[in-house]
């Protein structure tokens, strides 16, 4: 994919041109379980990026900062987040349990981290029970570029700037292939 | 589940008196592949009503009514659409497919309906490729309630009366699992 | 199996005479995802008494009650509770966010809740990562009895008059296949 | 495979002279979600090439480019396509979107290309609801071969040398297994 | 789906009147591993026959009467056989052992008749090697009816009035969707 | 594994002392259903010389060479085989095809030569329906060595030296663990 | 199938005619793991009885009868058994175990017993690692019913006789169908 | 994760110091089918190490030295040995087979061996009847680490000083992740 269908967006402007500097307070909090996981997610944060959209990147592991997790999914709101990504792998309770600690979207990501590459964490994620619901997104990097695309579609019903965002990704990303569709 | 906690959001009162009369323009769209997935349907329906968000409910078959697909999704924002909800089984087109049609946020429900029981449905609604997210739901029922609870959560960003009702039915629901967990 | 097999171990005893009184204080707490679990786990209760462990039985969710499940695993351990039997369906978070808050011994029942049959909590509960270890066993019924023997096997390191419950279990389990095993 | 196999329809004659040239109207429309997915489908355009079948090969994609993939799909008869062979990888609604918007016979081929290595593809491909079919080949490169065969099999009911070209091709198949069968 | 839809290519007539009387020589050879089977094909005679189009069935086992088998696909296409419709359940080698035989276009049916219901056919049918390709088809029953529209569209290059009966087949299909499709 | 475990057969001598010269008539068939197959398949045809068993092996494809399959089932009987050892990869229809002609034992092998990784083939091999039995062996080497040893296995009912040879074979393997078993 | 096709190999004669008398010593065993397991292999035993091949039937368990396991395996081939027939459900280590304590032929066969339907049993009995084959049949019925006419075929090595009774019985199955195969 | 975090519960001692000689009599015994396994069980070794807990490990195989692991399993406690570690792929008969012979706590790690990745471990070893528990862990190294400290667990019922170097090196755990949990 060119440049041009993924930079639409926001072409030209650098990120704190489009409101996205790290002095602002993020809209957006992204964590995963571990630091390894970025090697997926950091297309998440490009695409906050080019969209303007503020954002943070955090380490939250449910398992081995269990704490830090329900503190994090329970004071997201009051700190001005008003989405969260959560991506992980294997048994991947990350995205359910911070759906079970904040009324904000949680949005979830499966990594393939295990032998089982990512179907594990797929299940994992998706199957939530009634009454808690984890918005779940592709195995891996579609996924964690989806995740950012889908964050800004939420985020656009109260900043609707970000509805026009979208639509000149999407009309960047029609044009991208349309301009070079013939193979044979 | 006790009615109590299902009914938390909105108690006593009526579906009209909650905001959700038919005559009000919907602000969420749930449709579904055939008038069969309705059975898993209804309770999206049911929980939209109880925290009070008009919505409408309509078949569109992404393989059989493919033109009527294309227009909904196209019309559904400035008809004052601001959620779709999609449900399918089998190949699972729909929710894809609205997606790529609009930038509203699309949430997907896998419908188990064939002798793959969901499964077909789970991935072909999930692995949406970079560029168009869907946020799937878990197969089924529990899919279907969560469905209506997301888009409730993605609503409060614009409506924050619905933050409140669904912190409200989160806390029903806890409070019903305490008062009765004793078992042995 | 014939009463023989399964009643080896306290036979000719109430649950009291073996110690299993409802007023000790319990050594296994068996906590499940939701009151429909029960279906799955009562043969837990029944092996547990059978083999004179003193135990409770609770609900505690996950994703309804995290602050509730935080609580009970943080404090069971004061509470004289040696061993957790956790169980769940679905996504089923239970078993590994129990152990997250625990250095107890934590065992996993996976319950067949959802149309995937129980592989999604199969996969939820056994893929855990490296650092909060969950003793995963077979997807319903023989995997909540098994639970119940596993635990006794991880309790007769202390108390020891366990093994030979145990080892008279097994003895009358392995009487009863030899009693009748001819066919044709 | 020697040459001799492959080459068996049309040896010793150019595409040209086979009647496949490119100024020539396609009978064959071989569409793909992405350029990436060439990588596959290179052996679809050489087979049709070799059984001296026009084609055309278009990169359309169901999610990015929805209403050009519309649009190819509701003209192509009047283009005089017989036959679109169309490949997707991941949620792959390429060819169920095109078989719903035209009455040809549409032959889908799963991509290996998401982390479920083309489960997700085979089964969002082949799973279609009553009333719109796709033609499923296997995943990947033997499945993008044999779609140019099977269309050249459709294709044999009208066009009746290309039911000898492929008993050419499968009686040099056989020639070449049967020359060089001896191993130990 | 109402009859109308279901009728729509030849509503009014007999399958006499359509030109499928059972003196015609078929068109299309249906076939299946074992009688137990029609239970799923039913479906498929009903659909050509309301398409008008004259066909067999029959029981032809790949394992129980291979060289039956043989010599049906040998000599399908010398008896003016122009399309194959072969199902199977578990092993499943009908479809691709007739596909070795005949160069006319074999469509697979996945029959869903084992403990793996229906996932060993689909896999077993549609993975088939270089060189021989199966059309393959959903599992069941919605796979069998689209089997008899495949083959339409496989006729349909030769038969250009079975063009216009599938189109109104689809016609009516989508109308039967519009015209009941407000739920709530 | 030490080479004395492999070759506690047949130890010292050379294949032809062993009785498994090429001018012997062979006792098994190995077949497969391409060259690409033998890189699994030269175990098989190792140990079955390290044994001292007559074998030949041969490409052989289901679907390639239809004729020469039923040709080599239908007399490797009468030619002095007694035993068939049959592998093949994706659809793998080649086992249970030379079992329907032949009361031969038929041994199958899954390669693991498809984006699926053998499972298809494994599923298209051991779900044979009543009435024609094919002896499945794991996915690929292990598969393919494991072949080898049950056709002696089977053979030894009629060559009783061969129980000698396999009971030696697994003295060798069983001394060659013991031997050399603690790591830490 | 009519008794015709099944009882091909026996037809009226009582099964001791045929040389099954319970006083025969067995040339056959077939265990199982648990009584239950019998619903599935009864067809084994009625169709080693129809091809005249004395047999015991006995419950065998891996688990908890270990030692008895042992002891049947290591004693079978000096008490005159020829092959061994294992069934088994979930971790279904019985057919490998005993494989490992015994040159003799072993096949086994997987029970559907578990919430995973018989895929559990199947992969673990048919992935044993080099050195200890089992010939695995299909999971339930149609595998119990392969396992006695595999047996046959193994033993036909030695009991030529059997061999003719398996080709009639392929005859009276063949028969069968070609009977009764015209549906429409 | 740092060393930190790995060594915390035995930082700045040697295993003698923390008394795991391997003069001292063994407290868990680590087996595994082969020695190629060990690839992925090192890590065991290395943290029962670190938290002192003197243990052996071996290779012990179900299927080549069947003898072994009886002997191995029902000597064990006599030994001293309390807690069994086994590891295995594919069929993976190893853990349930001694969990048959010892009613000591039994923990089994399946290991990635085969084509199936360690599905088929996995099943094999958790899906243990009712009667016998096998505690199962993650496939591969996640699941051999976990293996470490969940004996480590087991153990600190009779081994409280155990239960405190768990807490450290959960608190250790932790602490690595909160130190460094910010990436954008």
């Amino acid at each position: 994919m060119s440049t041009m269908a993924q930079g639409g967006a926001g072409e030209g402007r650098t990120p704190a041109e489009m409101g996205a500097s790290s002095a602002e307070k993020p809209w957006v909090g992204v964590i995963m379980g571990g630091k390894s996981d970025y090697e997926h997610l950091a297309v998440t944060s490009e695409l906050l990026t080019q969209l303007g959209i503020p954002h943070e990147v955090r380490v939250v592991s449910a398992h081995r900062t269990p704490d830090r997790m329900f503190e994090y999914a329970s004071t997201a709101a009051e700190r001005g987040i008003e989405v969260i990504i959560a991506a992980a792998g294997g048994a991947a309770h990350l995205p359910g349990m911070v759906a079970a600690k904040t009324v904000l979207p949680v949005i979830g990501v499966p990594i393939p981290a295990t032998a089982l590459n990512g179907m594990d964490a797929l299940l994992s994620i998706v199957q939530m029970p009634k009454g808690v619901p984890v918005a779940t997104m592709a195995i891996g990097k579609p996924g964690a570029a989806n995740a950012a695309l889908f964050a800004a579609a939420v985020l656009s019903g109260k900043h609707p700037e970000l509805r026009e965002r979208l639509a000149a990704f999407r009309g960047a990303q029609e044009a991208a292939v349309l301009r070079d569709s013939v193979i044979v």
